[in-house]
């Protein structure tokens, strides 16, 4: 009988898995049948922007955390396609932090030209996954989200691609239900127009922050505070951008911090990350990590310790982000074709170990970013997806933490050389901070 | 065997379940089992108030739509529990509007009475149930969100409690994803303090965008702007605010109304209502009804027509809210204690097509209070539940929006006689609009 596989999700993730498959079937290999669950009306994940925050229009948990005004953060050829290139979509040189809007369509473009959207099932969100073991099958039950209608249906296969990235971490601080002004997190964060003359706080000291600061400051905010917990970022700030230590309290807009400092707020944007929740799953199935580079429990990152048959894809924090997925996706899929096996529970287990062992042993960024290359390479080994210069992406992103400690407000007009092509990018036609239009019309008009 | 009954929520309508079985022990008779799953730390539902919007510190969906400012926007005199007084749980006259503190702690009050606390497991969310036809028994999937377990349980009738005022309706308008300023669903809206000096638009003409404007107004808005799609509210309005036809478009910050007129705005809230969404029930078990007082397919406006062992609490619009839950709760204990039988399916849809009948006949708001009040009367005239005066209630409520029409701005200064005890409500020391702590200190402070 043909084996059937669910994937949880049409974001880069899930898309990769359709595409690995779908590339053996284009090899001649026998696949079997997929079905790709997705809650949203279209793939690409967080890619697939929604003016919504809070709760979606069918009443499910809105998923992306991306705002208008979002560009790449990382230099777009550290995630390039190894087997789709900006060179093969564009048809040209585009620059190497490209908006939003401009890396959906890279991923639609890879997507549409691969024969799988008949496998995603748009609009229908997992409601519950459970395993039973004397059959050694998943029970999937899913809800159309258009018609209400739930349905069960069995698989041998369950691939998680939902993403880590969607349910904020929302920490209370004291005092903090008496400030008045407007208060979010991250996730709901859609735009910082209105952040214009405000006094502005961030609670975090990682990308969100980072960016949603500096986003704020080319809006015209009057001030931007940024509180830290383990430390502060450290960039050479423009005189309006200040870190200042954690939130001791707040009481009604005013913000006292640990170092006994004080200062009143417009607007308090808590980024202070996400969980990894999936409340589909019951609780042995359902990875819980903090957000790092080698979450515990998954063998190569990807097959659940607990069962054989489930996988995860994209749960490891990201410096690396599309084309790790493709990497995991090929393997799982030969797997799943039987062309490599799992080892054994203990062999699972001293596999991650001897990962976790170095992991726990990352001092630098540097070290990390070197980890997750090394983990990649680990696994397109394994498979038929194109091998790339893993060593140049970390150089590449070596010189882009060099470039943000120069300037952090000019980092995204930097450009750099692909691995997958040699192309050089081209400069976008004006600077970040002076671009106000994040259209794919503006990116692409010369 | 002892019959196991789980309740779906712990706000009043959970509550008032757990206090009619409670009741029912005092006077002797055996309960059966009885297991309470509440997904927040506290009792109280709605009343229970989250400063978070959007996701909570478990990453669920927020549950609470209410605001800091809130006050109850009917007179309690409508709402008192027939046994359990208001003058029982204050020990004095109070007045009839308190704020939203006031009246989680009568419901409260009412709930650590009666020894019902042990029942109910805390921080704990329904995630799935399923319903077995060859053994008669639902299982029940839960997690507890403390420890991340998850855990199945069997059980012979379920009560769904879990309210219908948390998952919000979020319609598109065209542009909408343009306008840079603060946009909201009042689901996520936490307090008017920060609308001062802004021009505010509602878009929604019932009780949410009622309420949000006029402590927008009361906060200091610089404009409010109601949008309606099928009639204004008609008050009559203060300078400062008015009621316009439905949205066409917005083009950033300016929306253009159906009748041509174009305003910017600072702010925006869709008080666009919210949706029956049971996302812990398979198709054949939730209730899928617009907000109406009389959902289809529910017996009695409880008994699912699909399945006599489960129950809908609270499931109607609301003017009766705690005195109604209280009597579908004693009227379900009695169906499950075997002391009152379920006709047959044709006598029940019968019966619902009697009352939908009669439903659709409503003219006038009057007209749906009383119809209310004849479907509570016809539910208390079965069971032990206290009966009490319907019609002067009905009264109430008339006088309430007499007293609105009259001036929307005051109405919460007015007193109404408790029917319950005949004990007239005492003035607030403050009248409400100039009240600005909405704090249960404040509000007992003589
Ligand atoms: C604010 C933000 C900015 C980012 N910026 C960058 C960047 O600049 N560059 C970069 O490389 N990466 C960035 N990332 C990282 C981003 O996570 C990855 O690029 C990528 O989107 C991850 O892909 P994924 O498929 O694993 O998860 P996601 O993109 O999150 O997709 C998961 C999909 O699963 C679906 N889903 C979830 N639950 C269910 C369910 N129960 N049923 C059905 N479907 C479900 C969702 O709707 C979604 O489509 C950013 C992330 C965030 C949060
Ligand atoms: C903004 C607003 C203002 C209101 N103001 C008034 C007023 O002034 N006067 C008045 O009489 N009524 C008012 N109401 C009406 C209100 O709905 C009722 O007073 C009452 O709270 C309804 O009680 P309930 O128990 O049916 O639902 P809720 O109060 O909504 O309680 C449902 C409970 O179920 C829990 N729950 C939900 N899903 C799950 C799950 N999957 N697992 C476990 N637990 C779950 C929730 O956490 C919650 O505690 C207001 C409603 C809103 C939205
Ligand atoms: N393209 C873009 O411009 C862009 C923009 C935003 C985000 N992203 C992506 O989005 C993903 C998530 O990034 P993220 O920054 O949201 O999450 P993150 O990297 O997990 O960082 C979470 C931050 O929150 C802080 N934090 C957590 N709990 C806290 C508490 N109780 N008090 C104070 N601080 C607390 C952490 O501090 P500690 O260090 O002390 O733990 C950390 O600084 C990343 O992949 C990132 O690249 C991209
Ligand atoms: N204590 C308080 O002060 C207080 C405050 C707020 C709410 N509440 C309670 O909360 C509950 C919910 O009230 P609610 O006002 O949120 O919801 P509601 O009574 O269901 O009203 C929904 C409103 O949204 C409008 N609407 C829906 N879809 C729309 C669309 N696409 N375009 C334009 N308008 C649209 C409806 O208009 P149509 O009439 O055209 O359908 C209606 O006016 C009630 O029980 C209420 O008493 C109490």
């Amino acid at each position: 009988m043909t084996q059937r596989v669910a994937i949880i999700g049409a974001g880069p993730s899930g898309i990769a898995q359709l595409r690995a498959f779908d590339s053996a079937k284009k090899s001649g290999r026998e696949i079997p049948e997929i079905v790709c669950f997705e809650k949203q009306d279209d793939w690409g994940g967080q890619w697939n922007y929604n003016w919504r925050s809070g709760i979606d229009k069918y009443g499910e948990p809105v998923h992306s955390s991306m705002y208008r005004n979002l560009w790449s953060n990382g230099p777009k050829e550290a995630l390039e396609f190894a087997e789709y290139t900006f060179d093969e979509h564009f048809g040209r040189p585009i620059s190497s932090y490209p908006p939003r809007a401009v890396l959906w369509d890279y991923i639609n473009g890879r997507a549409e030209k691969s024969d799988v959207k008949k496998h995603v099932r748009f609009a229908t969100v997992v409601r519950w996954v459970d395993f039973d073991e004397s059959t050694n099958l998943f029970t999937v039950t899913t809800e159309d989200l258009k018609t209400g209608q739930t349905e069960t249906s069995e698989f041998d296969h369950v691939i998680v691609g939902s993403g880590h990235f969607s349910f904020p971490n929302v920490p209370d601080f004291k005092g903090i239900e008496t400030f008045p002004g407007e208060l979010m997190h991250a996730h709901d964060f859609r735009g910082a127009e209105r952040l214009a003359d405000k006094d502005v706080l961030l609670i975090g000291a990682s990308y969100s922050a980072e960016d949603i600061g500096v986003q704020s400051f080319k809006m015209g905010a009057r001030s931007v505070t940024y509180s830290y917990r383990s430390g502060p970022m450290g960039f050479d700030w423009p005189e309006g951008i200040e870190e200042l230590p954690l939130i001791d309290r707040f009481e009604g807009s005013t913000a006292y911090f640990s170092n006994g400092m004080s200062r009143s707020f417009d607007t308090v944007i808590l980024c202070t990350g996400y969980l990894h929740h999936y409340p589909f799953l019951p609780s042995d199935l359902a990875l819980d990590s903090p957000n790092n580079v080698y979450p515990d429990t998954l063998y190569r990152g990807v097959v659940s310790e607990n069962n054989d048959s489930l996988y995860y894809l994209g749960a490891q924090d990201q410096w690396f982000t599309f084309n790790m997925f493709d990497a995991q996706a090929w393997y799982v899929r030969d797997i799943i074709l039987g062309e490599l096996t799992i080892p054994s529970p203990s062999e699972q287990r001293e596999s991650i170990d001897a990962w976790l062992e170095r992991f726990n042993a990352i001092e630098t960024a540097e070290d990390e970013v070197k980890f997750q290359a090394d983990y990649i390479r680990d696994l397109i080994e394994l498979t038929d997806y194109p091998m790339f210069d893993l060593d140049e992406v970390t150089r590449t992103f070596m010189a882009w933490k060099t470039d943000k400690k120069k300037n952090i407000l000019t980092y995204r007009d930097k450009v750099y050389r692909s691995v997958m092509t040699g192309t050089m990018a081209d400069k976008h036609h004006t600077p970040w901070l002076s671009e106000l239009d994040d259209s794919m019309e503006r990116y692409v008009s010369a």
